[in-house]
């Protein structure tokens, strides 16, 4: 694990500055070290492939994850998000609807002889939105503050409501036909009424009584405690989040976005540091585990099959397209929908989260998502995360460029 | 999980800070903390305890105790560490010997019954000094960088080695007498020769290797550079440790030994922080993972047989007198002998794995240690573990007490 450990952290660091040297986010180098490295059993050496698998290493890159949108959350406010709720509520309508239909469409297409509810759960497949790599991007670029990273975060949150609205209609219709019930609307609110629940009551009650915690806080003895406060609350939303059904990291964003730098002045003003510098280090060291441990779970052997990979293009292509009508959500001027709608092609773990319940869903004794589609699924995945990096970095120079032209440095 | 690692961060620091307020070391709270909510299952909440196996909770406080052992480490250099190396072998070999003998002593006086296999046994798990405890009371007080610190240190990893030896020779001897075949000398040789070679070639590869590692690293683009590659020097290590059967901490505390300011200057000359600062918040956040785990391990039930109480407390007496032996050790003057001592008294988990080897081996379908010695041995281990703080801390002020009445401030 120590060995592992090592190996991980060294060849993030050398791919993350073999990407800075050819202008890519730094993430970028470290999903390829992570298939260069997963991939190493094709060259005999099965050792890292093996990782993929260990539940040390696990741990540590989900807690990294944590802190990546944790610390993005940090960056802004409660209020900032307020601002661009609009925005990022049609965004994200947009991008699960548009995919939804796309998905649906291609599965249509290339696969008419499976059923109708197969061909719906594809189109699922494609909604969620995975943000880990679009907050990684635009932290590497140091553009966490832009409208636009607040847009695409907070799309990508309700995403991740929507999605599994969309997971609990899909297979409980599945279900229901499977078992000639009825689809119980009432198990489908609940799933609703808990994750909203959760993402107003976690802001309204965080905004309300973190200053009262970390007033309580600074009057404990002992070194850390500032930072083992807003980790305790961290880790705290990430479970309640996990608890009702949404995904961990968006407790953590959530965390992030309550605390707000006046919060912890009782510490900074006798000279300790703020919650983002203590985080950093943290972060610098478990982050780097997520990516590689990503890139290492891509097996490029799946792209060794010519009628997968044809369908896996396709697919790829609707996931692509379908987010980009999120560009039409953006309200206001002088947001860059490109970049938003770039921000949002990453599908990552939630695509396959949710291609991995397809292959344990059956209909009268057949699987609704056989292994070719899982197949194309995950290379899909593979694209979508490949391909954001570099696209977004592009997305958001060009249009910082003609800005600087002009003279207008913000 | 999440909800485990939330737990355990507040109990840390609401425990340390009691500690704190009644003028004791931080870690006295945490350990307590722990034994509190792990013994939480007498009334009824068995939650805790059930964490005390969780391994994601338990990879974390593994990453926590090498992180401290590091932090300790870098406070000190090779070259200071080899002034002190005299009293530190002696110390080391004072405080194998003493104890080792007291516990066959002990063995032999309370259970007559038993094979002089299982009394040296007994005394074997009294040798090791699970230095762990003693590095962080050290380090709540700010007194890592005495000389006392170095040679409690640097006898901790001799004895590390010592009892390698000692459980290599013991279990040969019974596995010997068990087949009636001859001990190998060459095995027991082949345990002491990796472990020295592990120890000079660590030490003198690393002061030669190491500036060359972070001058090239220093060229590295990206963020985070610096931490990760003090922490992959830190995982190496510790994972050479334990492939020539040391305890990974032994390499942790040599990886930071080995590294000196001055090594990061290129960093630090363009504003970074330095391995410390960046070091600090990580074991901020790791190392009380551990100590709450540890506390957590504590089962008071154990204390409630009393047969095996008054054996325990022989036990613990000649654990801690045959470590006051090591003050005979201590070379020069203005050294506080006392202190030496009191910080040689926790055996931790390192007692508790001899133990359970002893659990292990059987003579004659006989096990060595039976269930009433391991349970006097862990209470052994709890007493020495939790009598260890407010000594330490005792001993080291009434020490820097006198000295200011004369105005001899430091």
């Amino acid at each position: 694990m120590l060995l592992a450990l090592a190996a991980i952290l060294a060849a993030a660091k050398l791919g993350g500055h073999l990407a800075v040297r050819i202008g890519q986010p730094a993430v970028l180098g470290e999903l390829v070290a992570g298939v260069v490295l997963g991939n190493l059993d094709l060259a005999g050496v099965g050792w890292f492939r093996s990782l993929t698998g260990d539940p040390s290493i696990g741990v540590l890159a989900q807690l990294g994850v944590l802190i990546l949108l944790f610390e993005v959350g940090l960056e802004s406010t409660v209020r900032e998000m307020m601002k661009v709720g609009a925005s990022a509520a049609a965004v994200a309508v947009l991008g699960v609807v548009t995919p939804f239909a796309l998905g649906w469409g291609v599965g249509a297409l290339v696969l008419p002889q499976h059923s109708p509810y197969a061909h719906a759960f594809l189109g699922a497949t494609l909604t969620a939105t995975s943000v880990g790599i679009t907050a990684r991007v635009l932290k590497d670029l140091g553009k966490t503050r832009l409208a636009e990273a607040r847009i695409i975060i907070g799309a990508a949150v309700i995403d991740d409501v929507l999605g599994l609205v969309i997971l609990a209609v899909v297979a409980g219709v599945i279900e229901a036909a499977a078992s000639g019930a009825a689809l119980s609307y009432a198990a489908t609110a609940l799933v609703v009424g808990k994750a909203a629940v959760f993402l107003v009551g976690a802001l309204a009650f965080g905004v309300a009584l973190s200053p009262r915690v970390f007033a309580t806080a600074a009057r404990l003895r002992g070194s850390g405690v500032l930072l083992a406060t807003a980790l305790v609350l961290c880790f705290l939303l990430a479970w309640v989040a996990s608890a009702v059904g949404l995904a961990p990291i968006v407790g953590a964003y959530a965390a992030g976005l309550i605390l707000e730098d006046v919060h912890w002045k009782d510490f900074t003003s006798r000279g300790e540091r703020s919650v983002g510098e203590l985080v950093e280090p943290v972060g610098a060291f478990l982050v780097p585990v997520f990516f590689v441990l990503m890139g290492m779970r891509v097996e490029l052997a799946t792209f060794a099959r010519p009628g997968v990979l044809a369908f896996a293009l396709l697919l790829t292509l609707a996931a692509i397209a379908g987010k980009q009508a999120c560009a039409l959500g953006v309200w206001g001027r002088g947001v860059d929908r490109l970049s938003v709608g770039l921000g949002m092609i990453p599908r990552g773990e939630v695509g396959l989260i949710f291609a991995s319940i397809g292959l344990g869903l059956t209909l009268h004794g057949e699987r609704i998502v056989d292994a070719s589609m899982y197949s194309a699924v995950v290379i899909m995945v593979i694209v979508t995360t490949l391909v954001t990096p570099p696209a977004l970095k592009w997305s958001l120079e060009r249009r910082a460029r003609p800005r600087l032209r002009d003279g207008a440095v913000s």
